[in-house]
């Protein structure tokens, strides 16, 4: 049998033969090279590079057990990946990497490098500002969500795709270890910055009132099938150069609530806030960039709104979906899901087992413990406040009120 | 190709050639008599006998179109119809018929002959009474949705289920039937009793409130995965004998709020209300009869109430939805869920195109004038205050209060 005729865990010189064999424009190259440039857990991400001709690709091959525990995963996840990335792709083309290649076989997506392009979360943590961060990404969500509602599509059809996209296993990754784990330590494997133990336990742990908000947010995830998600946005899924943005990595997608996209964006920009204010020291500069970030948050938020304002009523088929005060009913339901998994966000990234360099990088212990602190206190406000997300300026003005809270 | 190895519409001849070639209880025997018993419009129901040992079955056989408009249906609600009813049996043994056999090819259904029990609505309309029929109901909705919720069952079973039995087409006749054709006569085909077309322009038609209310609702039907639900529990769903209640005809199931079932029922017992106030003569039969039905429609939500509460703790397996408050919060919503699906129900079948014998047997025009317009304020307020809906007493002093309204 044909060495690619069935599936096996692949080496960079694999992906090397693989490439000569399999993609048109590598076909008989001599001069190609490999790399690896992944880090995550499941997949081998390989860079591959024609010398000659300069031309390269990315090929995401899944393999059928996670790197660290061995652990066997449905490789299904590559077929999603693939089938969502198209359809982003023709939702929203400017902001989603092409496809040019899949194979079901050999779990192998192959598509456009991004290597002139960089991941948004090492920008954020050397505090560069990207003016076109919430146009962009207020559009890919509007864009990539709005298509899926049926009240747009026929409701056959969405739930056609509903079955289609249903993701069992990576959604069961979601709710333990953003709505479960960090509140109970369930597993056993929250990583919670020594210093903070207490706190956390305190915080976290013993609070039932909390606990109850997050129960009422996971059974939305659960069971609010509004829209195909991306289900994983945070800041190491979107891609960045000064004037272009695109979002990677929809492995998680299914059909779920729009707000859990747009909340883990804000989720996100609120760890570069508090990395800010950890290590930058006071002055101008932090205060350029923290204006960024504030301004982008209240922005992406407006912008979002702004989009789904227009765009809605062009697009929406349901005569009952068209009745005067449904739009900005459905509005609201989506920024109260944001403000909660903003805050879910930021809460399972400080003490969960999947945690974010802008706060493990953070040098100095007592900055550290501050940020955790700052990051988690900020985040309860989200997710017990949620309702009170009406206007863009609620997350910015929560995070200072819980800052200035923090330093009395 | 022998006679029953492709699809084909049955006839009572048919059925019977069918009983003795293929059911067991039938091999052989000369003396079967065959009576085709339903009266729907998409399926054809024959009760086969064998008149020498009494033995009988019925059989439930699906066509490819509708009989009325031979409008092409998916006969896939068969098999869901087939593997819902042993689910339910399994769940609520004593409430649902036995299956004995399911053809995939010929589309038949084999299940226990109902013939001693006769269906909720006739004898409503003759204004009896079953004391039964609140336990019986409440113990059915309960034991058959809890075990399905994913609190309860692993998440990832019961993604599964809920891609088995998406079930788009009879969604959709939902969808158009209860949540949007009686509020805008979309389709034209409205059937409102003449005399009272300018009263349903004006409540239903013409009110922007209601409108989006219902909107709201039909969000929740299209979105909440929350349980497998019976889909269609009105009284001609419900067979009861004084000692017995069976529920059957579940091919509307799919995974929605579980207020859907229980709301039905209500609306289903405010026609029977109303029925007999507009058809008995006042005095101490009708006051009974009335009480009878106030009383049921009270400890349904009762029952429904305690059941869940009792049970729930013992079952749930997810560390958040067992916090404090949660299952109070998870009931409050499916009270709001049923308290509206009972004014859907109570509007829809009085102005929609599938209509109820409660409202359509009144014979006296000024009676059948009243009691439409009963049903239909009692149902918007049901829509419009539904968030009232904590205490059982919600339904019973709705309905009085626009009766009392409507009498001034």
């Amino acid at each position: 049998m044909p060495k690619f005729d069935k599936h096996f865990r692949m080496t960079e010189s694999d992906a090397i033969e693989y490439a000569r064999n399999r993609l048109p424009g590598f076909k008989g190259s001599n001069d190609l090279s490999c790399k690896e440039i992944g880090d995550g857990n499941i997949n081998y991400i390989f860079r591959i590079e024609d010398l000659i001709t300069g031309h390269s690709v990315v090929i995401k091959h899944a393999d059928e057990r996670t790197r660290s525990s061995g652990r066997p995963l449905d490789t299904d996840r590559n077929r999603i990946e693939a089938e969502i990335l198209r359809l982003e792709r023709e939702y929203a083309p400017g902001l989603v990497p092409e496809i040019y290649d899949y194979d079901p076989v050999m779990r192998c997506l192959v598509m456009e490098d991004l290597s002139d392009h960089r991941i948004l979360r090492q920008e954020l943590l050397a505090h560069r500002t990207f003016p076109r961060l919430a146009e962009d990404v207020s559009d890919f969500i509007v864009s990539t969500t709005l298509p899926t509602l049926d009240v747009v599509l026929h409701p056959s059809r969405k739930k056609e795709l509903v079955q289609r996209y249903s993701n069992p296993q990576l959604c069961d990754i979601t709710e333990r270890l953003v709505y479960t784990n960090p509140y109970t330590n369930a597993a056993g494997d929250n990583k919670v910055f020594p210093p903070n133990l207490e706190f956390v336990k305190k915080e976290l742990y013993e609070n039932s009132e909390l606990h109850l908000e997050v129960a009422k947010l996971k059974y939305g995830f659960m069971n609010n099938s509004q829209a195909l998600i991306h289900g994983d946005l945070h800041s190491g899924s979107i891609f960045v150069k000064p004037n272009s943005t695109k979002v990677i990595d929809p492995e998680f997608a299914f059909f779920g609530p729009i707000g859990y996209d747009l909340g883990n964006v804000i989720g996100n920009l609120c760890f570069a806030w508090a990395n800010a204010f950890a290590t930058m020291e006071s002055g101008q500069e932090r205060d350029c960039y923290i204006a960024w970030v504030e301004t982008t948050i209240r922005d992406l938020v407006d912008l979002f709104q702004k989009k789904f304002l227009e765009r809605f009523p062009a697009v929406v088929t349901d005569r009952m979906a068209s009745t005067d005060g449904y739009l900005e009913w459905f509005l609201t339901g989506i920024l109260e899901d944001a403000a909660g998994t903003a805050g879910l966000e930021m809460i399972r990234r400080t003490v969960g087992v999947a945690q974010v360099k802008d706060l493990t990088s953070i040098e100095d212990s007592e900055a550290r413990i501050f940020a955790e602190r700052l990051v988690i206190m900020a985040g309860k406000s989200f997710i017990l406040l949620r309702k009170d997300f009406r206007k863009s300026l609620f997350i910015v003005s929560t995070l200072n009120e819980v800052l200035s809270q923090m330093r009395i």
